[in-house]
C-alpha cells in the first residue's frame, strides 16, 4: 500500500493535513530512525524559529496539494 | 466544523488573513500546546529575523489563496 | 476601508510597493506595536542576511502581484 | 544513461522519490566527494533544523515535478 | 522615469539581470542609505551562505520575470 | 556570446544543469571575484546547511527551467 495514493482530498482541510505529512515524509526518508525523529520533534516543537521553519515547508506543500485539487472549486 | 471549509475568500484582504491563519494552523498542529505557542510567540514578535521568516510563509500562502481566488479579479 | 482592496496596480513599479506593503503588513499583523517594529527595523536594516530575507518576501509576494496582473502585458 | 530521463513517474509516491533525488543530485553537483557528504549526512540527520531544511527542498522538487505529471490526474 | 517600466527584456540574460536588480530594489527600499548599503555588500560577498540567500532571491524573481516573458519562447 | 541564450534544453538533466548554472551566475554577479569564490566554495562545500541550501536554488531555478520546457513531455 501506498503511503501516497493520490494528492486528492475530499476537503481542503484534508489537503492541508497531506501537505503537514508530505513535510514530514520527507524527513523520515532521510532519518528514518523513530527514536531520533521523536527527540528532534522536542527541539524543534519548542523552537519559535524552528516551528516557522516547519510552517514554511507546510506552505510549499500546500500549494501543490490545492493545485492538484483545483483549490477544491467544486462549483466551477 | 471543519477550519479550512474553503479556501475562497470575499476580498483580497479577507485572503491574506487566512493566509495567515493557514501559517499559524501549521504550527498549531506541530506544537499543539497553546501556552508553549504563547510563549514562543513572545520571543519571535520581538525579532526582526523571525518576524521576516514568518512573513514568507504568509506570502507563501497566499499565492495560493490568491490563485483559488483567481486573484480577486472579480470584472474579467 | 480595507488596506489591500484590490491586487490590481497601474505599473510594474506600483505592484513592486504593494509587495513591500504585504511583506510589511504580515510583520504588523504579528508585532502590532509601531514602537517595537521601528527599534526592530534598526536592527536589521543594518543586517546584509536580514535585507535578503526581507528581499525574499518581496520576491515571493511580487510573484503574487505580477500574476494577478497578467504581468502587465497590456498589448497581448 | 542520464540519471535523469524523464520528469514522469507512474504514481506520486515515485514522484515524491524523484524529488527527493533532485534535492541529492543538487548537493552532489556540487560536493562530488562521497565521503564527505556521508559525513555530512550524519551531521544534519540529526538536527531538525537540518531536516526541515532539507524537506523543504524535497518540496520545491516536488511541485516540479507533480506540475509535470498534471498531479497524476489519471481520470480527468 | 519608472525604475520598472516593463518585465519584458528582449533576451533571457537580460531578464537574469532585471531579476538581479529586483533583488536589489527590495533592499534599498529598505535601507536607502547608499553607504550603509556598500558596506553591507562587502559582508555578505565574502560569505558563502549569504550568496547563496542571495542567489534565491535572484531565483524566485526570475521565475516572474521569465514567466512575463513566455519563457523568451519566441518560436512558439 | 550570451552565456544564457535560451532557457530550453534538449533533455531533463540538461535542464537540471542549467539550473545549476543559473544559481553559481547570480552569486558571480554578486562576486565576480574568482579567488574568493573559489575559498567560500571550499566552505559551503563541506558544510551540510550550506550545500541544503544551494540545492534548494537549484529547485527554484528548475522549477522555471522545466515550465519553459513543458517538462520536456514530447509527447504530449
Amino acid at each position: 500500500m501506498s503511503w501516497l495514493p493520490s494528492l486528492k482530498t475530499e476537503t481542503p482541510e484534508a489537503g492541508f493535513e497531506l501537505a503537514l505529512k508530505l513535510a514530514r515524509m520527507a524527513v523520515k526518508y532521510t532519518q528514518p530512525d523513530e527514536s531520533v525523529r521523536k527527540d528532534l520533534r522536542e527541539q524543534y516543537a519548542n523552537n519559535a524559529d524552528s516551528l516557522t521553519m516547519a510552517s514554511h515547508v507546510v506552505a510549499t506543500n500546500f500549494q501543490t496539494i490545492a493545485a492538484a485539487n483545483h483549490y477544491w472549486n467544486t462549483t466551477e
